[in-house]
């Protein structure tokens, strides 16, 4: 089965530009998990809380370095997981689109 | 060929938390039916309501259960479908984003 | 290349319902091609108008017979496409849903 | 890792119609990258501004053509990128729906 976050919105410190280290600003995070569901269930809502604890925690320099902390934090956490993708959006960072980066992991 | 329901939405009790139990909350589901079409047709409109009924009568605890109960009676009431993608969304369980589960089921 | 011609808004008569057949209601249209480039172009606004040419022309009973004939058409009136995804969408046909009905046919 | 650049919206030249070659029309652009990421990063700043300025200081006639020459122009200034999917959208040009063309280029 997969679980899907959609668009978890909050602000944070992220980014390597003078303003991006004192100013947060909006992210919003796309997430999907794929684990096989047998008794034991995911908590969706632990998943998001511990994105978005570590996103506020740690304000990463790089999305890239945000991406794989929370890929080694989620594996470590979450070990139902067997797929995980994950996307990492900055909406207000550039005036006419919206940027992100996104990988998948295997487990 | 392959039936779309999108964004099927409606109040209904589901979820394992105290106040869940006791105030019906929004969900949205969609669905992706493949089935070969050949002289007879199916009926979107069937399909909908009886995942709404379903949802509705049921009370499910767990997404999970819900999903694996409506891959059984939608295979046993709609034999024509070969292959269900389904996807439940609590779209206000959680305040700053959109939580789903989804399968694939193949007939 | 692939064109892809997204959300093509209309009135026409489909469906097998009584008021169906009387009442125009909106269809949406969604339809990617893959086509190779090579000096000749194929013009999009030639097929979005065909498209809902034939719709409002044939008033389709099914959205099945609609997909079918207009692949038919398609593939006679621009033979450079060489694959077709099409999807037919009723918005307003469900109180509560969007349904559609989509195919890819390869040529 | 991938790159996602979404909804890049600005006014250009673009068309081989006549009002086309006077009157700017508003595109949108979508761009997905992938790169491996190790020690470098690929900056998305660039590549966004590299895709505006591109535009419109080319004035496609063909939608076919822009992608062709941005995927050669992108293609030079960031070695990094493995895979390119760029999409050039016309929201405006037609009444009733949005016309895109989009390619995947693998390098």
């Amino acid at each position: 089965m997969q679980i899907e976050i959609k668009d978890l919105s909050f602000e944070c410190i992220i980014g390597i530009l003078d303003f991006e280290r004192i100013t947060p600003q909006k992210v919003s995070i796309n997430c999907a998990i794929t684990y096989t569901y047998n008794q034991e269930f995911l908590n969706y809502a632990l998943v998001a809380e511990h994105i978005e604890n570590e996103m506020k925690r740690q304000q990463f320099e790089l999305i890239e370095e945000a991406l794989l902390s929370l890929n080694h934090s989620l594996k470590a956490k979450f070990p139902l997981v067997t797929t995980l993708f994950l996307k990492i959006s900055k909406p207000d960072i550039l005036a006419n689109c919206e940027v992100s980066l996104s990988e998948t992991f295997e487990y």
